[in-house]
């Protein structure tokens, strides 16, 4: 197909191309299609996918009686379902996902609720090579009754339709290098006063938890094509480069960053089983690609701690490393300041653990 | 196991030997085994084995404000549960799936919907080789209330068990080309009249398509072992084929067809977004068998288009075409009339679409 | 890390090391965490991995025809999660799984249902090699109401972390080698006296099965390495060897145990239709390892009946065995008495039938 029938209106094609850098406006608001319905399928399926034993996801009785009114729908499954929606209309052109920030857990959402997402674009900057340019966007997902559960931003190097098409205006917006302590949104409600131990499965509450103190979490996974596909359907994340052998040089499929993610943070339980929940991701990098194959290890960090207003809660924050093929936590980095070879994903998140 | 023993009744064999050609009879009802209660979590699966995205069946809200009391089970979810009970008794003993006729989805079924399933046999030919006969069986799905949910007629080659058996007289079926417009069920309630086509994805209205138009869905996915066998379990069809590396020459497993249906269904997504509803399947072929490691994509013709009295809501009759390994489109059947290399699978269908 | 570091409340480790040999005391309660509530995502999960079809367990109407408020959970489903439960404190540093005694399902387990295990330390003996030693556990899983549901004991070789320790004094549980046909625990209000057989698929009744006679239930299936992953981690089984390809020498996962009984037990329907509900594992052997790519076919045997003061219900005991790769059902055991190659399990267990 040419470009020329790719274009929407044009040649009566009716396929989706996606929005190239030039399709982009500063406060061009994106309504994402698509509102999806979360039921306790999507919930078994999570768990059935990622080594998950957090007791507040796994247990309704557990969450009753940390105030909530059952288990909700998994944090980083929300996020990978409102993260899915912007796929078609902000990264299906995208040459590289380059980063996230500030994005904060508002609420919690339920099996039954229907999450929507909508974007902003706010920041544009084209590339000096005049083909690409990078487009930021604040998404923000919201469920039936209007109200917000997750919000962040994200920025992406787009393809040109046109290189001619002119440069427009930089505008590169400023962003956290961290959400507040005093930003994080608690679930209403929620309180960790009775806190279960023995139920959660570890006895390391908030104090016992140093700055600088790392955390490995032994467990290793090998991941499996069927697998990952499996996951990224769920978020209704259809970029082809996940499902299609023919659409990356190589023959390999790439797998979903968010699914080493949740890998990590599912084999996080090894070491943080209190760190119930994540209410913020602070930035995030996704170090090399990954592949059908590679075995998933995970290590954390202790960036910085905080207290919450909630009873019986404090926040850490929390650097959560995933690495491939070798089970012996190692640098982060060499000593030139580069991902030491092996590592896949650097997240920098808040975590919500029992005082 | 001997034929002897596998015959019900002898020898005290108690698995299933299945039909052979000469146990049908004109008239006879197969009251099929096995109902089947559907769930949310057949919910989620669908979407997680197929890249689905159709508002209508992702989302309550969507469904809604269409009319309907809640999203139900996918449609051609509740095909593949109706069909496959009727494999134990009608294609246990198949050489070969002939084909498909007059399927119209009669009302949808939600979660919590019991499914069971009888067949009636309308057609019997035995082949002149003597080994083998062609069954012609009409089937019926109904919901717990005894409501139609699902009609079909289906015809498949059946081994005889005794070639010395006698030939029954042959009666074949006449069987409509295709289901009239005027004969398409759509949903009680249902309404496209305030349809909201951005969150459905795309903005194109059953006005916009025209006939003889063809879309080219664009993605495409490599088939996985451990996708196909989830999905055909699911259905409960557990013809061996579909399982067993060891039950065919060659040491694959043959993919079940219904698994081709759903994939290049969800793949139309991509230029058909807006095609919410299956409400008729006038015709099928399985052009060619399917193998795990094969990249399906898809494209669709428009064969015709008539209105409905339903408001809001007008029906494509739609070609849907499954190729392999092949992402640009090409032509259906070749200079000799018969399917070009790479096609795996013509469908003929009603989609319901908002005016 | 070393195993001080690995120690709970040294060096500040947080991760889980399980326990040891010396860390079993005869009489200690293990309250195992992570309680899991089950729902219809579980229920939908399972049937999409195994290929079941036992009526009770796939319809609503079937269970509530039975006496049933609706269809609850696949009782090996049941099984599996509780059982997965002890993992991370009874097998984490296992060598061997040595076998299973009186293990008794006590109430169904219904979606919506949360599931506890605890572990009461029976017996133990330190192995003449000074490095491992068995431990006996009892087990037991309740539901949110503290209602048991399912009970059984379990032997494991264990390693010791300091070969030093001292040896415990021997403590060897006195075990039955089968649960008493008086003492089966039938659901309440479960009644067969109105059993649909065309619904469930066979016509045999519990009268119909002669004790010594041999059940080939013909199908076969091959195992994906996805698919008994997803089982995995559906029952919170974290055992490494499941999961990480690394973490055994020859690079190969080692399949759940639990897998290849629930293969064997779904397969089981094809000429055991009507043995609905598992009402007890009296023993089970893993005979020999099981590997993806295997093709695992499944045959069993007649070994008891038994009525039940339930109306029309009858009790047959069945071994249930599982083979890899000839589908034709040969010797259990070789002339040396031990098992045939092939066989992967050899399982004891009482099943409940319409009379």
């Amino acid at each position: 197909m040419t470009d020329d029938a790719a274009t929407p209106g044009k040649s009566g094609a009716k396929n989706n191309p996606g929005n190239f850098f030039e399709d982009f406006r500063i406060g061009q608001v994106l309504a994402h299609a698509t509102p999806r319905t979360v039921s306790d399928g999507d919930r078994a399926l999570y768990g059935a996918l990622y080594p998950s034993r957090f007791a507040l996801w796994s247990s309704d009785e557990f969450a009753r009686a940390s105030g909530l009114p059952r288990s909700p729908l998994e944090d980083l499954a929300a996020f990978h379902i409102a993260f899915g929606k912007t796929v078609p209309d902000v990264s299906l052109n995208a040459v590289a996902n380059l980063g996230y920030a500030e994005c904060r857990f508002l609420a919690p959402v339920y099996p039954g609720d229907t999450i929507s997402t909508a974007s902003e674009v706010i920041g544009l900057k084209e590339n000096s090579n005049g083909t690409t340019g990078v487009v930021w966007v604040r998404s923000t997902a919201v469920n039936q009754r209007g109200a917000p559960v997750l919000t962040w931003a994200r920025w992406v190097m787009v393809r040109k339709r046109d290189a001619g098409a002119p440069a427009p205006q930089s505008v590169v917006p400023d962003l956290a290098t961290a959400v507040a302590a005093a930003d994080l949104s608690i679930p209403a409600g929620l309180d960790f006063s009775a806190y279960d131990f023995a139920a959660a499965g570890e006895p390391h509450r908030w104090g016992d938890y140093t700055v600088g103190e790392r955390i490995d979490h032994v467990d290793g996974v090998t991941i499996e094509e069927a697998e990952h596909m499996i996951a990224t359907r769920l978020w209704q994340n259809t970029a082809k480069v996940h499902f299609n052998v023919q659409a990356r040089d190589g023959g390999r499929r790439l797998i979903y960053g968010g699914h080493v993610i949740s890998l990590a943070r599912a084999l996080s339980f090894n070491g943080l089983a209190n760190a119930q929940c994540v209410a913020a991701i602070n930035a995030g990098a996704h170090a090399a690609p990954c592949f059908a194959g590679d075995t998933i290890y995970a290590w954390s960090e202790v960036l910085d701690k905080a207290e919450t207003a909630a009873p019986g809660i404090g926040a850490l924050r929390l650097r959560l490393v995933a690495v491939k093929d070798d089970p012996t936590p190692g640098p982060l980095r060499g000593e030139d300041g580069k991902y030491a070879p092996g590592v896949l994903l650097d997240l920098d998140l808040w975590a919500l653990t029992p005082l």
